[in-house]
Order: C-alpha cells, then structure tokens, then sequence
C-alpha cells in the first residue's frame, strides 16, 4: 500500500444524495442543524441540496430556503447539484452557495432515459449550452461527472474504455465551450464497482489523462464501497463523496432496500486506520451520524458511529 | 492484485458466532433449517454450535441435541466450538460432530481474563491437556486459534509480534504433545483490524512459518470487515469465516450494539467480483440470510441479500 496518499479530502453528500430517497422530508431547520454538524466535524466541501423538480424529489423541494438561512462556517464548501440547465440557472441565482463547475454524463444509455428523459448525445447537447452560462458567472474549471462510470442496473457491465471515450468527447466539448476540464467525479451509481474495476478505470484514466483530478463517488449497494474506497487510495485517488451514517439507498428497480452512498465517518476511520489524513474529527462526525439518525427515523447502516472510535477501554 | 488465490474456503460460523448474542433463542428446528440451508448454499463447513455454559451462552444450550438431530449433507463438515476441557470432552462425546483438533489462545492478557477468567499462562497449560485427548481419538492435526489477534478494545493495539511469539510457544506445546500444528485461525475478535495490521500479521507469519495455512475470522466492528479480507485475498489468504446476513455483535463493554461477524454472503460476492471461486450459490445464500434475519427478527446488516446478485434487469 506504497501509494496511498497522504491526505484525502471528503465530500458530505448525505444532505443530498443520501436524504433524496428517505421517506420523512426533514424540516429545513432539521437539514440546517445536521449541516452544521457535518462542517463543525471538519467536512471542508457539504452537498447541501439540489436544484431538481420539487415533485419528482419533494425532499429537496426546500434546497433554495437552505442555502439562504445557512449559517455559513469558514473552510467549508457549500455545494449544489443540478442536472439540467434550469437547476444550474437556479443554482446560479441561489445566494451564498459556493458555485463550481460541475458537468455530468451518465455512462449507460438506458439509466440515463430512465433518469432524465433523454440520451447520451442530447447530454452532450446540453453540456455545451451550460459552458456560456458557467463562463458568464466566472467558472473556468468544470468537474466531469461520469455516473454509472462501473456499471449498470440495467446494461450491466460497462468497460471502461466506454467511461473514458465518453471523457475524451466531454473534453473537447468543455474545451470548444472556452472552460477547462480539471477534474473527474465517477460516479457507481448503481453499486456495480468492485476493486478491480476501480483499478481498472482509475488506470485507465491516468495513463490517458495524468492531469485530471479524480474523485469517487461510491455506493454501498453490495458491502464493496469501502473496498472500492481503498482501491482507490491505492490508485492515489484523494477525493471521495461519502454520507454521514450511510444515509440514502438505491431507488433502482429490483434495489430498493439497499444501501446507499458510502458511509462518511466509516470511510474517514478507514482512512485514518491506513495513516491519511481527513481533516476530519471523527468523534464529532459519529455525533453526526447519531444525528441523521434520529432526524431520519430508522436505523442507518454505518458502522464505526455505533462502535466508537476504536481505543482501549482500559485507559 | 496479481496474488489473489484461485479459491477460497469460507466456514460459516452465524449458528455459533452469530446467534450467540441474539436477544431471540432460536428453537432446534429454526437452527436445523438454518443450517441446512447453509449447507445447501455450498457452505462445506458450517459451526454448528459450541460446547460452552448454557448458562453463559443461552443460546448455546442446545448444541448437544442439534447435532445428534443433524441431517447431514455430504461435503459439509459440520464443526464445533469448545474453549475449556469440559467442552472438548462434550464436543468429542457428541455424534454426528466433524471434530478437528483446534486449539486457541488470546493475545491480549485483559480480555482472555474477562473471557475465559484465566491467564495466558493458564491457558498454555490447558492447551497442553488437550493434547492427549485429540491423541485418542485419532486428531494428529491442530489448527490455533489466535483471538485478539490485530488488538483489543480493552489493551489496543496488539503487535504482531506478540501473536507470533504466542505461536511460537503454542508450536512447541503442540509438538512436545506429539501432534501437528497445521494451521492458525487469526481472530478480529473486538473488530480492532486494518488492511495494513492484515497485511503485517499475515506477512510476518508467512515469512517464519510459510507452511502453516492461515484462516481470517474477521469482523465488521468499523465497517472495515470485507477491505480486511480482501488485504488477506491479496496475501494469498484463502480462508475466511463468515456469519450469514452479517448476524451477531459484539457484546464486549463499549460496544453494544456494534457489527458482528462480516458477512458470509457479502464475503462470497466480493471473492467472486475478484475472479474467486467460492463453490457457493449465491442466490441461495441470500435466501439463507433472509431465512436468518427472519429467524432472529431484527435487521441484518447484510448488503448483498438485500440488493440481491448483480445482474443487468433489463436482460
């Protein structure tokens, strides 16, 4: 484990990805206290919500009314997340938020009409309208999201070689739109990934493009997202989404009932446990977790906010 | 991960291990059925129950009357569990019982005092007994079992050098009792491991005694349960136990509440996403872990009987 990086650093996504599916729609005070907690516990970049039809996610109807009552602490990121070029003129009006550029593509043809109602080439369409609205507003770095970059309820296997041809189109289109491509964000939406196909993918794109950033953004759905995880360190990837107390599941058709995102303070105590340092104070974030608990209402699956951090008892 | 092993053999160990701290005794057909349909999934060793104080060990108390009742499957050992003379001589009057020679040891001087109300020293002692009673009954091979072995909750970090040593003393025992040590079982027994104290252990024993075969018993305290095995897979590790559904917990102070044993069926997914075979079905194991979370009435922690196999819906 040679390569492991020195340090990582975290993205809470739990306000978003993880309580997009939950069941109780918390009160925006509720959302306000738990983002509180995360960036009090060392979280330096918070998904606070996303720019999406309120009705086809009631949950994150209230994502403007956060953003404008938030209490904002210094060190951390106040992130969005929109998918089509409404939800970024939203994100672009919404005070306080800490815009960045941010494009996605979704690697299976069927999870992306199932998704969002359209394909892979019209994506592509759309990105290249978001490139003057990101340059009007100052963004000149974009982060490419690859969702379904491992693999797909629905299609199954999906080779690397078709994550990264996908990469190499987003380039040229983001380089045509006057913005530069830095960073990666790749996404197992489903949970399809495994350590090899990290190793693989990871690979893969290194070799190709050595100067994009990476981050993973993985999901729990099999018992891998710590493996996946810890692939990646050992790619020298520094960069992972995670939510506190493994909040969220998997809406697919034949998953529900499964795991979502990866969990946060389980993903900070492994890093710890291999020397990498989170920024993060671990006990503040099982604080955390306990609380997306209660606010949630039923049992989440993360680990370590259960057993504690490890110690001896005896001192 | 060039020196993953082509197979690997997991004992299921959920009717022991498992059960043993589930609020809910299962009576002796829920176990039968259990059990039976763990064999039937490809498990080919299964703990059946252990040799302990029913009174300790409630759930326990029907080990005895579970094996003479064992309908048995061929290629399935069907094992036992025994830490005091006592429970050895049970284990060896009991019918229908696979027995092995296993002998075991703690490292940590604390907890084999809280567990067993006894030393080091006086464990050493009682291993020695042992000896003439496998000689009679035709054991000739040992495997020792390492508890405690990467720390402790109660002392912390355990280094591997300390289990080596304790190894090495239980070697001569083993010989000096004119039977063979063949093999060691390491136990996370508070869930205390890392990939890189797996790493650590396994290597330094593999450097001094390359011959003797080695079993992870891990659990899944932090969340750590599966990047822990598979750091073992790429050790060359070919043997792991598992409890079915992730069934079980840590009944040790300041941990209630906390993850039990890593999970069989999550285990035998992430062997086969690495290209190891398990000799498992699956898609039964994941009946069997719902058949066990039925059984005990709680959710289990498992991932993959939830989410189910991965496989592309649309085919």
């Amino acid at each position: 484990m040679s390569e492991l990086p020195k340090s990582v650093r975290l993205t809470e996504v739990g306000p978003r990805d993880g309580l997009q599916i939950e069941a109780r729609i918390l009160t925006v005070d509720e959302k306000l206290a738990l983002i509180d907690a995360l960036a009090a516990a060392g979280l330096s970049e918070i998904e606070v919500g996303s720019f999406v039809n309120p009705k086809a996610v009631p949950q994150m109807a209230t994502t403007g009314e956060l953003f404008r009552r938030l209490v904002k602490r210094p060190g951390t990121s106040y992130r969005g997340l929109w998918l089509n070029r409404r939800g970024l003129e939203q994100a672009i009006a919404t005070p306080q938020i800490d815009l960045h550029g941010k494009l996605t593509i979704t690697a299976s043809e069927t999870f992306i009409r199932r998704n969002t109602n359209r394909s892979i080439d019209e994506a592509f369409v759309e990105m290249a309208a978001w490139l003057p609205l990101y340059r009007e507003v100052g963004v000149t770095d974009c982060s490419l999201g690859v969702m379904t970059a491992f693999g797909c309820t629905f299609e199954g296997d999906i080779p690397a070689q078709t994550s990264i041809a996908l990469i190499a189109r987003a380039r040229d289109i983001v380089a045509d739109g006057g913005v530069r491509l830095t960073a990666l964000d790749l996404a197992d939406t489903t949970g399809w990934g495994n350590p090899l196909l990290v190793q693989r993918l990871v690979g893969g794109i290194r070799e190709r493009w050595p100067e994009l950033a990476i981050k993973l953004h993985l999901h729990d759905t099999r018992g891998l997202g710590i493996a996946n995880a810890i692939a990646g360190l050992q790619m020298g990837v520094a960069e992972f989404d995670g939510s506190i107390g493994g909040l969220g599941g998997c809406p697919f058709a034949g998953l529900r009932g499964a795991a979502g995102n990866v969990c946060t303070e389980d993903l900070a105590f492994a890093c710890e446990e291999l020397g990498i340092a989170t920024g993060i104070d671990l006990n503040q974030l099982c604080e955390a977790a306990r609380l997306a608990q209660s606010l949630v209402g039923r049992e989440l699956p993360g680990k370590v906010f259960r057993a504690g951090h490890r110690r001896a008892n005896s001192q």
